[in-house]
């Protein structure tokens, strides 16, 4: 049916642009890889913590998702993480969730 | 962009099927609602407690959303929540996110 791979990311106030760009100016190279289907990042409620973000890319089933973990993509798309100079715009470590399609309507 | 109305359900162990025969049984009318796109029922990672659910809509804009749960189509489909008998397959109450779209690959 498809399968949404997601991450939970929580913000420090402030730091949301610094966080947007991140993946503004990254090179998305997921339209290389079967089965993927759409990306999103989403920008959700917020708390006096954090502003709370969640990336979402859609694909054909979890043997795709898992595929991709295991591609050369993945390993440029992560080269650069945890490198920037300064304090990261992200509080803790994202949280990542797999979901299953049950029912699609459209 | 889009608006995207989440809600996270934390479902008994050994009730999935129930929470999902509700789901698959009922009525839906979203479809006659100016701004709706997508609807997705969606099955993620369970701990000993619970089977985390996750209800999605995509809207055209958070206010075609806003206008939905003003309509009588939401009414019609809240009319029955609560009423069935015997134990809620539903631990606790759902939780609302709604999410804006930032970005879009696909």
């Amino acid at each position: 049916m498809s399968y949404i791979a997601m991450n939970r990311f929580k913000i420090r106030p402030g730091r949301e642009t610094d966080f947007e760009n991140i993946w503004k100016e990254r090179e998305s190279r997921l339209n290389e890889l079967a089965g993927f289907r759409e990306f999103r990042l989403l920008k959700g409620p917020a708390t006096e913590e954090f502003q709370l973000y969640s990336s979402h890319v859609i694909w054909d089933s979890r043997e795709d998702f898992e595929a991709w973990t295991k591609s050369e993509q993945f390993r440029a798309s992560h080269r650069n993480a945890g490198k920037r100079e300064g304090e990261s715009p992200i509080l803790g470590h994202p949280q990542f969730e797999g979901f299953e399609t049950v029912l699609h309507e459209a």
